[in-house]
């Protein structure tokens, strides 16, 4: 796939003309979801060609049996896989006795997709030559429902060109799929029960190990001109696990003959009875019909993009990748249940496994939070509240810590940890930091303190733990030290004294100090219910501020900057500028040992620390900071280049935040790591959207008030976008001579743009 | 198995009564070897317990697929498995129409093993009461030929002891074999012919991806009473991959009937023709006859003691284990062939795949240097002479150095890498240390120095150039720096400036150059076909010497010692003795993560400097650094004991030396790591026969001189050890009172005892 592979488009998401190489690549960018469920965009018919199969629900995991070459004490048993769910979409369909297939037929002429993300439906459409002769035009229509978020339709319009046809569709279900990333090959699902009639059948399989029953459904109609022609299976074939109608019809040349299918899942997860619930969604769906639920896709997502849009004007490759992004973060986690989070792949890919990495804390709860109800952000807090009891088993079972210390895992489904690698797994503990980050930042932008007592309390209190247990006391430096770890920078691993997490591990102890003070005087009733629960002494205490009050944190005076690590000045420092470009990306050209001891970072390690605690530094520690270690990054990590789009706007590097900005946005869609066919990356869209809001826009909540300082690339003309504060609606817009701020409602809001105070209300807020 | 277990004796490794638990412990401990191949103790008989099958060929090994969670850029793809290799030893009874199986049977008496270290053999004898009331005695005695090293043989006799019995023999051989430690349940032989007469049978199969042909034979007799009775198979069975005989007898009760096997293999490695060489074999065999073959075995096993033996006078333990060590080192490896080497388990075990480790050079290399002819060393350099390409074809592609730079494979069968945990492979570099050092050792200890010309040399310009590379500058230090590798001590990983590394990089360079002045000036032409050869320049030369001439090593002013690695003090250094009991092992106990950031040491590090390069350092510095570094060691290598012994000797701790000389030396006989199940540690054998000659004997060799320095544990009344020093054999005899000197032949031999000249010769010099 190359750069211009995908056309520039406002809205949509739009591929013409059929390529073999690109259809795993776009199988991933026109994927679907709607939070409940979601597939990539495999073809309905049969397609011999290279494909990547993936329908995936929500919730429903699979703890594959772990592989490693050399087990190491301390490894998790399982690695939880993102599981390919049964198919629902599949329809094989023969023309004149052919099989239709993209990959075999004579010809294919006019292919176009489009992923319609104003309305929230996909496309795609073409014109086939089969090997008999016939021709045919196609066009199927797929959206996933989001108000009734377990059931999908499908469009299936054929019409032949150049002769009448005998049209034979075999809608099918089948859980019989494997995953691609199987470590042993293994099944994952066991079939239950199957169930059909005429019109509609149900396959019910459960997950091995983890027992979730899922039933898999579908309802067919088959149409002519638009028209139900009433017709019944000819026949209808089903194994354990699989269930295929099959239907004859004959259409002539230059009419439309149709088959709509209705499918989906309902879990246990839900339901007590999936079987009659799935009874029962079919009926609604049904009941509704085809143009209904497609009217209500769109009023649901024109809902969603009130609210979350960003306007870009002036430069549609812009434009189109940010709303790319909202759009898949929006199909990804609808944030309406606490037992669920955010996968790095969504519903695009199987590859990472588990749903729950940092990610979600340190980069998606802003864009949650400020574009959703602000329920949606403290559900993603509370899962982790809901996994405490998991995370202070980790810390105990796995990693020998006592007393209530817990250490979140690294990836995760259900609380436990299920990645395996010692650097990783066991060493790139800071992810316990952003944990304890997102509650302070959900606070500080909600200004809801009621999380703190009711749950958020603990969770600090097991991280606090964690640190004053996992830091050391160094003789020889005669301060805290934080040995053998992995920072945000995983190309660096078993360093000692990584500066950032030394300070989030500080900060953790500090914070959770301070809210422990907060609570026993505001919440007393919380705060002793919590101290018994948790058995905390005030001498315990003390013996975590010792930890806090006395790290060491790696510095250079020379260079006045904090040092990554302990040694990071040892390195051969080439700056990224002088290495060959033929070596990179390092991670494909070096052997793991070569990336370890260069000098170049993934991502934003030291600068993350400052991108958290901005306040903390000046402005001239960032851009010294920022300016050395930028020149060792080589954004290898999807999740780098937000953050230094976002310094990069502080220091006003305007050019290398708006780079910064395009390769966020545009990762996926111009595939920029080669990768896309293994599915989008999710998480680090939510960077995208900050790199806006808070790198251009400049925005940032400081005392309990919403600031800007906003700014624009000169390669736009102007940009807007809005956000819910506090349960008030701000549109912000900017261009080259002006910035506008407009409240919904009749309630002010006081802003501070560029330090001074504005009022902003429903009518337009002009600043020059 | 506890540490009483095996029964003391001078000559014999003997358990008594018969305990399945202990049945795969044992299977280790009794295996047999003749440096062609060898076998774990197993039953030649039905046994439905918990064993572990194996026999192994030398030089025949299996590429199995790598095993890894996470593929990292420059993992090899495959790791060399020793390969068990078709049964030939297995023979089915069954008595009174009951098959023999000690699992199942009524009654196991007076079950014994015997393996006779002075003459080779291994007995086992027992009587058992069948379900059918038949109750034998029988006595099985095997040895693998070292005259004959491809054949051995069985004989298994049986004696009724309270009816007559009606006996059937299924002798077999079985190329169906599997490794328990193969990584995809994959199949490693593949069969190619079977072919039986009356009495012999040959199973020819190859291995998969090597394609090694082995043709696996027997020849069976009956007797009756000693007497061949000649009888002729009733039955001959065979599969593509097993053929098993079967022979009926009646045996009166109080007689004794008996089947002969010989069995085993002829190779492609030695044989165009196996099958052809298969049959001369028996034949040749079958002529000398059991009686023959066994004063043979007992002649041969004389010449290898009256060479190697060590005696222990007034401590029955450490004498069986000193010879337990012996045995099994002339088992493994007997120096005849340079394609061979020392596996780290020998034929006794599967497990750590591969044969060569830095372990032969590091330790093997001064025992077989010792007590061989030369040759035997100079084979085992010779292997790494003939395997240069693949190791600089290693730097090269693996791990993008240039410039014929050789970095040796931290485990191998053919050369290549096959290990695959980059802490390990890309990072434990120092191994290429001790492969310069075992040249530069040789050369000190044989006064050899045609090696170095004709081939060292070349192999000591390719680790020069890696160490050039490998080392980059600091300009924080100022100096040359070794960043992110793995010391001896394999409890760090991923670690700066390991003083072992840095110092044995800085000498290899320092040896290279100086052999390259030393054969330019004595080998002229040697040198020139060198220079050309690999392309060295005299500029390249003084590049390397920068490198080498600036090396930075981390070191403690306060504590007059040099540190391990940078940071290391930054540790909380409590030391072994306060720790708790029950947190050891470590490496079972804790995840790798805290064992990484613990200050314990799995074995000898920077006192493994010490030992290499014992005359760099004075007395008080080792003092210094052994008193700091023991406390922290918890010697949970094999490889770790002997240099503590052998430098607690030096330091006069005499009861330190004798306590790790019985833990190195009664490692597998004691199972102190609780793992001989799984095969003997083979390669750390050598080191115990460093701890007496090196560590009590306090043997050196400097400038073309031996030195002495005895001492004497308390324990003991006097131990006696022969060298083989410049085809002079010196023979050491050590009590509290007096030493004395021995050298066989004419010629007398000037030896400094405690750093007097003494002139040793036939007579006995004795030394107050």
């Amino acid at each position: 796939m190359n750069q211009d592979y995908i056309k520039p488009d406002n809205w949509s998401i739009i591929e013409e003309g059929f390529d073999a190489e690109s259809v795993k690549s776009s199988e991933s960018l026109f994927s679907l979801g709607n939070g409940a469920m979601g597939q990539r965009a495999n073809f309905e018919e049969t397609y011999s060609g290279e494909t990547f199969q993936g329908s995936y629900i929500a919730g429903i995991y699979y703890p594959d049996k772990t592989k490693v070459g050399w087990w190491k004490n301390g490894y998790p048993k399982y690695f939880a896989k993102v599981l390919n769910a049964p198919n629902w979409i599949g329809i094989n369909i023969e023309i004149n006795e052919e099989n239709l297939d993209l990959n075999t037929c004579d010809e294919v002429r006019n292919f176009r997709r489009e992923l319609n993300m104003k309305e929230g439906w996909y496309n795609r459409s073409f014109e086939a030559v089969l090997k008999n002769g016939t021709e045919i035009s196609v066009n199927v229509r797929r959206f996933l429902s989001l108000d009734l978020d377990e059931a999908g339709i499908i469009k299936y319009d054929i019409t032949p060109l150049n002769k009448d046809a005998k049209i034979v569709y075999k809608p099918y279900i089948d859980a019989g799929v494997t995953n691609e990333d199987a470590n042993w090959d293994e099944k994952f699902w066991k079939p239950l029960e199957v169930k059909k009639s005429n019109s509609e059948a149900f396959v019910t399989a459960k997950t091995f190990k983890t027992h979730f029953k899922v039933t898999t459904f579908m309802h067919n109609t088959i149409l002519a001109n638009g028209e139900n022609v009433n017709i019944s299976p000819s026949a209808i074939d089903s194994t354990i696990d699989k269930v295929q109608f099959t239907y004859g019809t004959i259409i002539a040349k230059g009419q439309t003959s149709s088959i709509q299918k209705i499918g989906g899942y309902t879990v246990s997860l839900n339901h007590e009875n999936t079987l009659a619930a799935a009874e029962k969604c079919i009926k609604t769906a049904v009941s509704l019909g085809h143009d209904t639920l497609l009217q209500n896709q769109i009023n649901a997502w024109a809902k969603i993009w009130e609210m979350s849009d960003i306007t870009i004007e002036g430069d549609v490759k812009a434009q189109q990748g940010i709303r790319f992004n909202i759009f898949q973060l929006n199909q990804t986690y609808s944030g309406k249940d606490s037992r669920l989070n955010i996968g790095p792949k969504g519903f695009t890919g199987e590859k990472y496994g588990g749903s729950t990495y940092w990610d979600t804390e340190a980069y998606c709860i802003p864009f949650y939070m400020a574009t959703k109800d602000q329920e949606v952000a403290r559900n993603l807090l509370t899962y982790r509240y809901n996994q405490l009891d998991k995370a202070i088993e980790n810390a105990k079972d796995n990693l020998g810590f006592k007393n209530g210390a817990a250490l979140y895992p690294m990836v995760t489904m259900n609380g436990e940890e299920c990645h395996n690698e010692w650097e990783i797994t066991h060493e790139e503990i800071h992810r316990n930091g952003a944990i304890a980050f997102a509650i302070y930042n959900y606070y500080r932008y909600t200004g809801d303190y009621s999380y703190i007592p009711e749950k958020g309390l603990e969770v600090l209190i097991g991280i606090a733990r964690f640190w004053h247990q996992r830091a050391s006391f160094s003789k020889e430096k005669n301060q805290y030290v934080i040995l053998g770890v992995t920072g945000p920078n995983e190309y660096e691993n078993n360093i000692n004294n990584n500066f950032y997490t030394n300070y989030i591990a500080k900060w953790c102890i500090d914070y959770a100090e301070e809210q422990i003070k907060k609570v026993a005087s505001e919440y007393p009733q919380d705060h002793k219910r919590i101290l018994e629960k948790v058995n905390l002494s005030a001498a315990e205490i003390q013996e975590w501020k010792k930890v806090a009050d006395d790290m060491y944190f790696p510095t250079s005076e020379e260079l006045g900057i904090y040092l990554q690590q302990d040694g990071f000045l040892d390195k051969e420092l080439i700056r990224v500028k002088d290495l060959d470009r033929s070596q990179r990306p390092i991670n494909q050209k070096w052997s793991w040992d070569r990336v370890l001891r260069s000098p170049y970072i993934k991502q934003a390690d030291v600068l993350q620390c400052f991108y958290f605690f901005e306040d903390h530094f000046s402005r001239e520690e960032l851009k010294r900071n920022f300016e050395f270690y930028e020149s060792f990054t080589v954004h290898e990590s999807s999740l780098s280049p937000c953050v230094h789009s976002i310094q990069a706007a502080v220091l006003d590097k305007m050019d290398m935040a708006y780079t910064f900005y395009l390769r966020t946005s545009r990762l996926d869609l111009d595939d920029y790591n080669k990768e896309v066919e293994e599915g989008c990356h999710i998480t680090s869209m939510a960077g995208t959207w900050m790199s806006i809001v808070e790198g251009f826009g400049g925005m940032r909540v400081k005392n309990d008030q919403l600031h800007f300082s906003p700014k624009i690339p000169k390669e736009w003309k102007g940009y807007s976008f809005k956000i819910n504060f506090r349960h008030q609606i701000l549109k912000v817009t900017v261009s080259h001579t002006e910035t506008t701020f407009m409240v919904d409602g009749d309630q002010d809001l006081t802003i501070i743009v560029n330090g001074k105070s504005v009022i902003a209300n429903k009518q337009l807020a002009k600043i020059n």
